[in-house]
Protein backbone atom coordinates (compact mmCIF):
# COMPACT_ATOMS: atom_id res chain seq x y z
CA UNK A 1 0.00 0.00 0.00
CA UNK A 2 2.53 2.38 1.06
CA UNK A 3 4.19 1.76 -2.38
CA UNK A 4 1.41 2.38 -4.62
CA UNK A 5 0.60 5.84 -2.16
CA UNK A 6 4.40 7.11 -2.92
CA UNK A 7 4.01 6.05 -6.91
CA UNK A 8 0.66 8.44 -6.76
CA UNK A 9 2.24 11.24 -5.04
CA UNK A 10 5.31 10.61 -7.50
CA UNK A 11 2.52 11.17 -10.47
CA UNK A 12 1.13 13.90 -8.95
CA UNK A 13 4.23 16.02 -8.62
CA UNK A 14 5.60 14.88 -12.36
CA UNK A 15 1.91 16.14 -13.67
CA UNK A 16 2.46 19.77 -12.16
CA UNK A 17 5.96 19.88 -14.22
CA UNK A 18 4.76 18.05 -16.89
CA UNK A 19 1.96 21.16 -17.30
CA UNK A 20 4.44 23.67 -16.78
CA UNK A 21 6.42 22.21 -19.48
CA UNK A 22 3.23 22.03 -21.99
CA UNK A 23 2.16 25.20 -21.50
CA UNK A 24 5.82 26.92 -21.93
CA UNK A 25 6.29 24.44 -25.44
CA UNK A 26 3.15 25.93 -26.29
CA UNK A 27 4.14 29.60 -25.31
CA UNK A 28 6.82 29.01 -27.18
CA UNK A 29 5.18 27.22 -29.92
CA UNK A 30 8.04 24.23 -29.76
CA UNK A 31 6.81 21.01 -30.92
CA UNK A 32 8.71 19.40 -28.11
CA UNK A 33 8.63 15.26 -28.86
CA UNK A 34 9.05 12.61 -26.38
CA UNK A 35 10.92 9.52 -28.13
CA UNK A 36 10.20 5.81 -26.60
CA UNK A 37 11.83 2.63 -27.15
CA UNK A 38 13.56 -0.47 -26.00
CA UNK A 39 17.54 0.09 -25.36
CA UNK A 40 19.32 -0.53 -29.50
CA UNK A 41 16.10 0.19 -31.34
CA UNK A 42 17.90 2.95 -32.60
CA UNK A 43 16.41 6.46 -31.43
CA UNK A 44 19.64 8.17 -31.58
CA UNK A 45 20.58 6.93 -35.35
CA UNK A 46 16.86 8.24 -36.39
CA UNK A 47 17.76 11.65 -34.74
CA UNK A 48 20.98 11.81 -36.41
CA UNK A 49 19.60 11.47 -40.12
CA UNK A 50 16.91 13.19 -39.09
CA UNK A 51 18.96 16.28 -37.73
CA UNK A 52 20.98 16.04 -41.07
CA UNK A 53 17.93 16.22 -43.23
CA UNK A 54 16.33 19.18 -41.61
CA UNK A 55 18.73 21.11 -39.62
CA UNK A 56 18.38 23.67 -42.47
CA UNK A 57 15.28 24.09 -42.57
CA UNK A 58 14.38 24.08 -38.84
CA UNK A 59 15.42 24.69 -35.51
CA UNK A 60 16.00 21.03 -33.41
CA UNK A 61 17.18 20.89 -30.24
CA UNK A 62 17.84 17.55 -28.29
CA UNK A 63 17.79 16.54 -24.79
CA UNK A 64 19.19 12.98 -24.02
CA UNK A 65 18.30 10.92 -21.50
CA UNK A 66 20.47 7.91 -20.22
CA UNK A 67 21.57 6.02 -16.99
CA UNK A 68 25.30 6.62 -17.51
CA UNK A 69 27.48 7.84 -20.69
CA UNK A 70 27.47 10.96 -22.26
CA UNK A 71 27.93 9.10 -25.61
CA UNK A 72 24.56 10.02 -27.28
CA UNK A 73 24.51 13.81 -26.91
CA UNK A 74 28.30 13.78 -27.91
CA UNK A 75 26.68 11.89 -31.62
CA UNK A 76 23.88 14.37 -31.79
CA UNK A 77 26.45 17.32 -31.37
CA UNK A 78 28.79 15.88 -33.84
CA UNK A 79 25.55 16.62 -36.38
CA UNK A 80 25.75 20.16 -35.79
CA UNK A 81 22.43 20.26 -33.37
CA UNK A 82 22.32 21.28 -29.52
CA UNK A 83 22.16 18.80 -26.84
CA UNK A 84 21.49 18.34 -23.39
CA UNK A 85 22.70 15.50 -21.42
CA UNK A 86 20.20 14.00 -18.71
CA UNK A 87 22.30 11.19 -16.76
CA UNK A 88 20.09 9.44 -14.44
CA UNK A 89 22.36 7.57 -12.68
CA UNK A 90 20.34 4.58 -12.76
CA UNK A 91 16.86 5.66 -12.79
CA UNK A 92 14.79 4.04 -15.61
CA UNK A 93 12.85 7.02 -16.68
CA UNK A 94 13.06 10.78 -17.61
CA UNK A 95 10.87 12.74 -15.07
CA UNK A 96 9.09 16.19 -16.19
CA UNK A 97 11.03 17.83 -13.64
CA UNK A 98 14.64 17.14 -14.92
CA UNK A 99 12.96 18.54 -18.45
CA UNK A 100 11.76 21.70 -16.76
CA UNK A 101 15.82 21.79 -15.54
CA UNK A 102 17.30 21.58 -19.19
CA UNK A 103 14.86 24.10 -21.14
CA UNK A 104 17.15 27.20 -19.72
CA UNK A 105 19.74 25.41 -21.34
CA UNK A 106 18.25 26.21 -24.56
CA UNK A 107 17.68 29.55 -26.66
CA UNK A 108 13.93 28.52 -27.24
CA UNK A 109 12.88 31.71 -28.29
CA UNK A 110 14.63 30.45 -31.62
CA UNK A 111 13.68 26.51 -31.65
CA UNK A 112 10.79 24.46 -33.55
CA UNK A 113 11.69 21.14 -32.02
CA UNK A 114 12.69 19.74 -28.99
CA UNK A 115 13.31 15.67 -28.99
CA UNK A 116 13.42 13.93 -25.73
CA UNK A 117 15.10 10.97 -26.24
CA UNK A 118 14.05 9.10 -22.97
CA UNK A 119 16.31 6.23 -21.59
CA UNK A 120 16.14 3.07 -23.58
CA UNK A 121 13.35 1.31 -21.36
CA UNK A 122 9.90 -0.23 -23.09
CA UNK A 123 7.95 -0.24 -19.51
CA UNK A 124 8.91 3.23 -17.09
CA UNK A 125 8.90 5.77 -19.00
CA UNK A 126 5.38 5.68 -20.90
CA UNK A 127 4.36 6.12 -16.75
CA UNK A 128 5.94 9.84 -16.96
CA UNK A 129 4.49 12.40 -19.35
CA UNK A 130 7.00 15.00 -19.54
CA UNK A 131 4.22 17.56 -20.94
CA UNK A 132 5.69 16.61 -24.78
CA UNK A 133 3.19 18.06 -27.76
CA UNK A 134 3.66 14.32 -29.14
CA UNK A 135 4.77 10.86 -28.01
CA UNK A 136 6.97 8.87 -30.85
CA UNK A 137 7.41 4.84 -29.91
CA UNK A 138 10.51 3.58 -31.99
CA UNK A 139 10.33 -0.50 -33.02
CA UNK A 140 13.14 -2.42 -34.55
CA UNK A 141 12.16 -4.95 -36.19
CA UNK A 142 14.91 -6.93 -34.94
CA UNK A 143 13.07 -6.80 -31.64
CA UNK A 144 9.83 -8.92 -32.44
CA UNK A 145 6.81 -8.59 -33.92
CA UNK A 146 4.82 -9.57 -30.48
CA UNK A 147 6.21 -6.77 -28.69
CA UNK A 148 3.24 -4.23 -28.79
CA UNK A 149 0.96 -6.90 -27.06
CA UNK A 150 3.70 -7.33 -24.53
CA UNK A 151 4.38 -3.83 -23.50
CA UNK A 152 1.01 -2.67 -24.93
CA UNK A 153 1.54 1.07 -22.74
CA UNK A 154 4.15 2.34 -24.85
CA UNK A 155 2.18 1.72 -27.80
CA UNK A 156 -1.21 2.62 -26.81
CA UNK A 157 -0.27 6.04 -25.64
CA UNK A 158 1.77 7.31 -28.80
CA UNK A 159 1.45 9.26 -31.26
CA UNK A 160 3.49 7.95 -34.08
CA UNK A 161 5.11 4.44 -34.66
CA UNK A 162 8.66 4.65 -36.11
CA UNK A 163 8.88 0.79 -37.32
CA UNK A 164 12.91 1.07 -37.56
CA UNK A 165 15.59 -1.04 -39.02
CA UNK A 166 13.47 -2.67 -42.11
CA UNK A 167 16.81 -3.24 -43.86
CA UNK A 168 17.10 -5.93 -41.46
CA UNK A 169 13.16 -7.36 -42.27
CA UNK A 170 14.66 -9.97 -45.18
CA UNK A 171 16.28 -11.50 -42.52
CA UNK A 172 13.67 -11.82 -40.04
CA UNK A 173 10.68 -13.45 -39.32
CA UNK A 174 9.07 -9.79 -38.63
CA UNK A 175 5.18 -9.68 -39.59
CA UNK A 176 4.93 -5.67 -40.08
CA UNK A 177 0.61 -6.36 -41.18
CA UNK A 178 0.06 -8.17 -37.63
CA UNK A 179 2.22 -5.35 -35.91
CA UNK A 180 -0.07 -2.62 -38.16
CA UNK A 181 -3.35 -4.94 -36.80
CA UNK A 182 -2.15 -5.21 -33.26
CA UNK A 183 -1.54 -1.40 -32.44
CA UNK A 184 -4.10 -0.04 -34.43
CA UNK A 185 -6.40 -2.15 -32.30
CA UNK A 186 -4.36 -0.26 -29.12
CA UNK A 187 -4.87 2.76 -30.67
CA UNK A 188 -6.48 3.71 -33.32
CA UNK A 189 -5.04 6.96 -34.41
CA UNK A 190 -1.48 5.99 -34.28
CA UNK A 191 0.17 7.08 -37.26
CA UNK A 192 3.07 4.53 -38.48
CA UNK A 193 5.99 5.03 -40.83
CA UNK A 194 7.89 2.15 -41.53
CA UNK A 195 11.55 3.40 -41.97
CA UNK A 196 15.50 2.26 -41.97
CA UNK A 197 17.44 5.04 -40.30
CA UNK A 198 20.42 3.51 -41.70
CA UNK A 199 19.84 3.44 -45.39
CA UNK A 200 17.17 6.89 -44.60
CA UNK A 201 14.24 4.32 -46.42
CA UNK A 202 11.10 5.66 -45.66
CA UNK A 203 11.95 8.62 -43.91
CA UNK A 204 11.01 11.17 -46.08
CA UNK A 205 7.34 10.62 -45.08
CA UNK A 206 8.71 11.27 -41.79
CA UNK A 207 10.60 13.84 -42.16
CA UNK A 208 7.28 15.50 -44.00
CA UNK A 209 5.48 14.49 -41.39
CA UNK A 210 7.81 16.63 -38.52
CA UNK A 211 7.32 19.59 -41.01
CA UNK A 212 3.58 19.43 -40.98
CA UNK A 213 3.12 18.82 -37.53
CA UNK A 214 5.20 22.31 -36.52
CA UNK A 215 3.37 24.67 -38.89
CA UNK B 1 13.42 11.61 0.25
CA UNK B 2 10.68 9.47 1.25
CA UNK B 3 11.09 7.67 -2.65
CA UNK B 4 14.28 6.91 -1.11
CA UNK B 5 13.17 5.37 2.25
CA UNK B 6 10.18 3.19 0.43
CA UNK B 7 13.13 1.76 -2.49
CA UNK B 8 15.42 0.54 0.99
CA UNK B 9 12.15 -1.37 2.38
CA UNK B 10 11.20 -2.75 -0.83
CA UNK B 11 14.64 -3.88 -1.48
CA UNK B 12 15.07 -5.47 1.98
CA UNK B 13 11.99 -7.51 1.76
CA UNK B 14 13.02 -8.35 -1.46
CA UNK B 15 16.12 -9.54 0.20
CA UNK B 16 14.55 -11.78 2.57
CA UNK B 17 12.40 -13.76 0.10
CA UNK B 18 15.66 -13.83 -2.33
CA UNK B 19 17.51 -15.17 0.72
CA UNK B 20 14.52 -18.12 0.98
CA UNK B 21 14.52 -18.58 -2.72
CA UNK B 22 18.49 -19.26 -2.43
CA UNK B 23 17.90 -21.46 0.73
CA UNK B 24 15.22 -23.44 -1.53
CA UNK B 25 17.70 -23.74 -4.18
CA UNK B 26 20.92 -24.94 -2.21
CA UNK B 27 18.34 -27.72 -0.40
CA UNK B 28 16.52 -29.43 -3.53
CA UNK B 29 20.04 -29.09 -5.53
CA UNK B 30 18.59 -26.59 -8.27
CA UNK B 31 19.88 -24.38 -10.92
CA UNK B 32 18.40 -21.21 -11.46
CA UNK B 33 18.95 -19.26 -13.67
CA UNK B 34 17.64 -15.44 -13.66
CA UNK B 35 17.69 -13.90 -17.66
CA UNK B 36 17.43 -10.42 -18.18
CA UNK B 37 17.50 -8.18 -20.91
CA UNK B 38 15.90 -5.63 -23.17
CA UNK B 39 12.93 -6.52 -24.77
CA UNK B 40 13.41 -8.87 -27.99
CA UNK B 41 16.79 -10.14 -27.33
CA UNK B 42 16.10 -13.37 -28.08
CA UNK B 43 15.91 -14.59 -24.32
CA UNK B 44 12.35 -17.29 -25.03
CA UNK B 45 13.71 -18.32 -28.47
CA UNK B 46 17.17 -19.51 -26.40
CA UNK B 47 15.12 -21.07 -24.14
CA UNK B 48 13.70 -23.04 -26.59
CA UNK B 49 16.32 -23.98 -28.89
CA UNK B 50 18.06 -25.13 -24.93
CA UNK B 51 15.14 -27.03 -24.21
CA UNK B 52 14.87 -29.07 -27.64
CA UNK B 53 18.80 -29.88 -26.85
CA UNK B 54 18.59 -30.67 -23.07
CA UNK B 55 15.42 -32.28 -22.08
CA UNK B 56 15.71 -35.66 -22.40
CA UNK B 57 19.61 -35.17 -19.98
CA UNK B 58 18.44 -32.38 -17.76
CA UNK B 59 14.60 -31.32 -16.13
CA UNK B 60 14.38 -27.79 -16.70
CA UNK B 61 11.65 -25.78 -15.89
CA UNK B 62 10.82 -22.05 -16.48
CA UNK B 63 9.45 -19.12 -14.61
CA UNK B 64 7.98 -16.35 -17.22
CA UNK B 65 7.89 -12.65 -16.18
CA UNK B 66 5.55 -10.53 -18.93
CA UNK B 67 4.09 -7.35 -18.27
CA UNK B 68 1.08 -8.72 -20.14
CA UNK B 69 -0.10 -12.04 -22.36
CA UNK B 70 1.01 -15.56 -21.76
CA UNK B 71 2.58 -16.19 -25.40
CA UNK B 72 5.67 -17.14 -23.66
CA UNK B 73 4.98 -19.90 -21.32
CA UNK B 74 2.89 -21.13 -24.45
CA UNK B 75 6.24 -21.01 -26.62
CA UNK B 76 8.03 -23.09 -23.52
CA UNK B 77 5.31 -25.46 -23.19
CA UNK B 78 5.12 -25.99 -27.26
CA UNK B 79 8.45 -27.42 -26.35
CA UNK B 80 7.29 -30.02 -23.71
CA UNK B 81 8.96 -28.19 -20.43
CA UNK B 82 6.29 -26.93 -17.45
CA UNK B 83 6.20 -23.16 -17.31
CA UNK B 84 4.68 -20.75 -15.13
CA UNK B 85 3.59 -17.12 -16.31
CA UNK B 86 3.76 -14.26 -14.23
CA UNK B 87 2.19 -11.31 -15.53
CA UNK B 88 3.20 -8.26 -13.74
CA UNK B 89 -0.07 -6.20 -15.25
CA UNK B 90 2.82 -3.44 -15.75
CA UNK B 91 5.44 -3.61 -13.86
CA UNK B 92 8.71 -3.52 -14.57
CA UNK B 93 10.85 -6.59 -12.98
CA UNK B 94 10.09 -9.86 -10.84
CA UNK B 95 10.13 -9.69 -7.06
CA UNK B 96 11.82 -12.76 -5.27
CA UNK B 97 8.43 -12.90 -3.65
CA UNK B 98 6.51 -13.94 -6.92
CA UNK B 99 9.14 -16.78 -7.76
CA UNK B 100 8.73 -18.32 -4.01
CA UNK B 101 4.77 -17.84 -5.04
CA UNK B 102 5.97 -19.78 -8.24
CA UNK B 103 7.61 -22.52 -6.53
CA UNK B 104 5.60 -24.75 -5.30
CA UNK B 105 3.38 -25.31 -8.95
CA UNK B 106 6.51 -27.27 -9.82
CA UNK B 107 7.50 -30.83 -9.00
CA UNK B 108 10.68 -29.73 -7.24
CA UNK B 109 12.25 -32.98 -6.54
CA UNK B 110 12.93 -33.74 -9.90
CA UNK B 111 14.35 -30.60 -11.31
CA UNK B 112 17.78 -29.80 -12.20
CA UNK B 113 17.43 -26.30 -13.23
CA UNK B 114 14.79 -23.35 -13.08
CA UNK B 115 14.81 -20.42 -15.84
CA UNK B 116 13.16 -17.33 -14.78
CA UNK B 117 13.23 -15.30 -17.68
CA UNK B 118 12.47 -11.44 -16.36
CA UNK B 119 10.98 -8.80 -17.85
CA UNK B 120 12.52 -7.52 -21.07
CA UNK B 121 14.38 -4.51 -18.96
CA UNK B 122 17.48 -3.99 -19.07
CA UNK B 123 17.83 -1.58 -16.49
CA UNK B 124 14.85 -1.99 -13.39
CA UNK B 125 15.10 -6.02 -13.13
CA UNK B 126 19.11 -5.72 -12.06
CA UNK B 127 18.34 -4.21 -8.93
CA UNK B 128 15.87 -6.99 -7.56
CA UNK B 129 17.84 -10.40 -6.45
CA UNK B 130 15.58 -13.38 -7.34
CA UNK B 131 17.83 -15.94 -4.71
CA UNK B 132 18.80 -17.02 -8.42
CA UNK B 133 22.13 -19.00 -8.34
CA UNK B 134 23.78 -17.32 -11.80
CA UNK B 135 22.21 -14.67 -13.65
CA UNK B 136 22.86 -14.66 -17.41
CA UNK B 137 22.12 -10.88 -19.40
CA UNK B 138 21.80 -11.31 -22.64
CA UNK B 139 22.54 -8.83 -25.69
CA UNK B 140 21.54 -8.43 -29.06
CA UNK B 141 24.26 -7.79 -31.87
CA UNK B 142 21.37 -5.24 -33.31
CA UNK B 143 21.02 -3.58 -30.15
CA UNK B 144 24.22 -1.89 -30.77
CA UNK B 145 27.55 -2.58 -29.03
CA UNK B 146 27.14 0.42 -26.37
CA UNK B 147 25.10 -1.28 -24.63
CA UNK B 148 27.48 -1.94 -21.16
CA UNK B 149 28.47 1.06 -21.19
CA UNK B 150 24.98 2.44 -20.95
CA UNK B 151 23.32 -0.20 -18.97
CA UNK B 152 26.41 -0.85 -17.07
CA UNK B 153 24.27 -2.70 -13.68
CA UNK B 154 23.33 -5.42 -15.55
CA UNK B 155 26.24 -6.81 -17.29
CA UNK B 156 28.26 -6.24 -13.93
CA UNK B 157 26.03 -8.57 -11.64
CA UNK B 158 25.80 -11.02 -14.59
CA UNK B 159 27.68 -13.95 -14.71
CA UNK B 160 27.15 -15.21 -18.15
CA UNK B 161 26.61 -12.96 -20.89
CA UNK B 162 24.91 -14.62 -24.06
CA UNK B 163 25.75 -12.41 -26.85
CA UNK B 164 22.93 -13.61 -29.24
CA UNK B 165 21.45 -12.83 -32.87
CA UNK B 166 25.44 -13.18 -34.15
CA UNK B 167 23.34 -14.60 -37.51
CA UNK B 168 22.63 -11.07 -37.96
CA UNK B 169 26.26 -9.48 -37.33
CA UNK B 170 27.15 -8.98 -41.02
CA UNK B 171 24.58 -6.95 -41.75
CA UNK B 172 25.40 -4.34 -38.59
CA UNK B 173 28.62 -2.60 -37.06
CA UNK B 174 28.51 -4.59 -34.42
CA UNK B 175 32.41 -3.96 -32.67
CA UNK B 176 32.32 -7.67 -30.59
CA UNK B 177 35.99 -7.05 -29.39
CA UNK B 178 35.10 -3.79 -28.17
CA UNK B 179 32.20 -5.22 -26.72
CA UNK B 180 34.19 -7.73 -25.01
CA UNK B 181 36.11 -5.42 -23.55
CA UNK B 182 33.96 -3.49 -22.14
CA UNK B 183 32.07 -5.97 -19.95
CA UNK B 184 35.18 -7.60 -18.76
CA UNK B 185 36.13 -4.43 -17.48
CA UNK B 186 32.85 -3.89 -15.42
CA UNK B 187 32.97 -8.03 -14.80
CA UNK B 188 36.21 -9.53 -15.30
CA UNK B 189 34.89 -13.53 -14.33
CA UNK B 190 31.97 -12.70 -16.57
CA UNK B 191 31.19 -16.23 -19.05
CA UNK B 192 30.72 -14.69 -22.86
CA UNK B 193 29.39 -16.80 -25.95
CA UNK B 194 28.72 -15.46 -28.64
CA UNK B 195 25.35 -17.74 -30.09
CA UNK B 196 22.87 -17.47 -32.60
CA UNK B 197 19.62 -18.99 -31.30
CA UNK B 198 17.84 -18.93 -34.95
CA UNK B 199 20.52 -20.99 -36.39
CA UNK B 200 21.71 -22.27 -32.71
CA UNK B 201 25.20 -21.46 -34.35
CA UNK B 202 27.89 -21.46 -30.87
CA UNK B 203 24.90 -22.75 -28.45
CA UNK B 204 26.79 -26.11 -28.11
CA UNK B 205 29.42 -24.29 -25.57
CA UNK B 206 26.35 -22.99 -24.12
CA UNK B 207 24.71 -26.21 -23.22
CA UNK B 208 28.15 -27.72 -21.96
CA UNK B 209 28.50 -25.04 -19.59
CA UNK B 210 24.46 -25.19 -18.37
CA UNK B 211 25.52 -29.29 -17.96
CA UNK B 212 28.44 -28.44 -16.11
CA UNK B 213 27.26 -25.56 -13.72
CA UNK B 214 24.37 -28.49 -12.22
CA UNK B 215 26.53 -31.15 -11.53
Amino acid sequence: MMKIKVKKKILAKNEDFAAANQKFFKKKNILCINMISSPGSGKTTILEKTAKALKNKINIAVIEGDLYTKLDAERIRATGLEAVQIETKGACHLTAEQITNSLHKFDTDNLDIIVIENIGNLVCPSDFDLGETVRVVVLSVAEGDDKCKKYPNSFAQADVLLINKTDLARYLDFNVKMVRKDVLKLNKDLKIFEISAKTTAGMEKWFKWLKKAIR
